[in-house]
């Protein structure tokens, strides 16, 4: 049972978990560099500003990859009597082994909700924001079954669906999940830029592709550099596949092409 | 005044427009290759089966680039006291030329609407469809006034927004606005489909920039080859804006990505 969780970062992701934990009765204690999301948090009775004297069944780093590693560092003295401590980004290789590397790795489990979306920060917060998202679980080398069953409750009570997953896995397989899209729409979003076209220009279908192009820079610089060398060959091969295309369509090589879409035709029917 | 259209082809786009046509009181006459089709529309009191006999305002060749192409070639013999012939279709130069060359500029205008989705057919038609859609409009060399009126009285007539736009003009910016953003999806998809992601691996974003890659293959072989040479420039565009994003990932040059994401996002900015 989950009593008391401390999440530091008050964003979209930290800020939709502290409301849901807070409906379930879970006792919410939030910190972030920004105090006016802390007051926002505690006027709506949604969570208390963090002290570190409160005694805390979780701790929750919500805040980009790089500032999750370098809070674990900062922190890591301070998790006694802590039953989990866990991120929510999207990467999990580096964050485990710093959770090694500082000693805690029995209490740590990284985790990583499928959830939210280009927007970003407390206002866009919201309750249900988990409802029915895939998180994926990486434990540690060391990491205790307490730690990982709290995880796997923490989760679950705000509406998601744990799935345990070695942290290299993971990484490989959001390189080409989530990463090479994102990186895929801003490639697209540029090329646009520079013809001159605007997104107003574009139907629906084009707005689809290219929705991701909003998503903050800062966050992932950092997620691309954490995952680079997975990311590096996601992208190569959609770099061969447009290359493909381009052979195809300068070669008016109708039955090519067909075959080229009707084999993304078949990818796409698996869950249109 | 519209006061009867033929429309060839009861597709998504033809369909549609036959339900809105009618439902303002145009005299709809139809046909398909699908006889089905046609019987569906006539049941519905939505069309009547074409016969040629009829007296004909306005023809609307409703079917992929290539065929509109050819089917103006078969009935061009038939245009007699038609005011307005027009098309569909995603590209413009072609169909133009061959309106010029069949004799039949003056009363010809091609018409692209920015309407629809990946999917097809009579039964994806639906009312409404055109509401507030822009839809390109290009005059041949000798189209006359009242055909181009009697065009943007067409598509008025059914909620879309005309805009004139000369056909190399529409070709162009169509290949970035249109072409474009479907091959990345159709691309990205095959490299998804190859490292063994399955679409519900992915989340919301990813689903979004793989919506397209569900568009029709022969559709979209024609249109590409009948627009390859602006096609193959746009494609090379965005390879070239990928291959920049895999260098600063190789690079762990967090400065160039978020400078890369940044322009991203001014871009999606102006039309979120």
């Amino acid at each position: 049972m989950i009593e008391s969780a401390a999440i530091l970062g008050l964003g979209l992701i930290g800020g939709s978990l502290a409301r849901d934990l807070a409906a379930k009765g879970v006792h919410v204690f939030a910190g972030d560099r920004d105090e006016a999301a802390v007051r926002a948090a505690a006027a709506q009775g949604i969570a208390q500003p963090l002290t570190w004297n409160e005694p805390l069944d979780v701790v929750v780093l919500a805040v980009p990859v790089v500032a999750a590693r370098q809070l674990l560092r900062e922190l890591a003295g301070r998790m006694e009597g802590v039953r989990l401590v866990t991120d929510v980004g999207s990467t999990k290789r580096s964050i485990v082994d710093t959770a090694e590397q500082m000693g805690i790795g029995d209490r740590f489990v990284g985790s990583h909700p499928l959830a939210g979306d280009h927007r970003s920060g407390w206002d866009a917060s919201r309750t249900g924001l988990f409802e029915g998202a895939p998180v994926y679980l990486s434990p540690t080398r060391s990491t205790e079954s307490d730690a990982l069953e709290l995880a796997r409750e923490l989760w679950t009570v705000v509406g998601a669906v744990p799935e345990v997953m070695d942290a290299a896995d993971h990484d490989r397989r959001l390189a080409w999940a989530s990463h090479l899209p994102q990186a895929a729409s801003t490639a697209l979003a540029r090329a646009l830029a520079e013809a001159g076209i605007a997104r107003s220009d574009l139907g629906p279908g084009g707005r689809d592709v290219t929705r991701l192009a909003g998503s903050s820079p800062e966050m992932w610089a950092d997620i691309l550099v954490d995952n680079a060398d997975e990311v590096s060959t996601a992208l190569a091969s959609m770099a061969a596949h447009l290359s493909a295309t381009r052979d195809a369509v300068a070669s008016s090589d109708r039955d090519r092409l067909r075959a080229l879409w009707a084999a993304a035709n078949q990818w796409h029917q698996e869950s249109p």
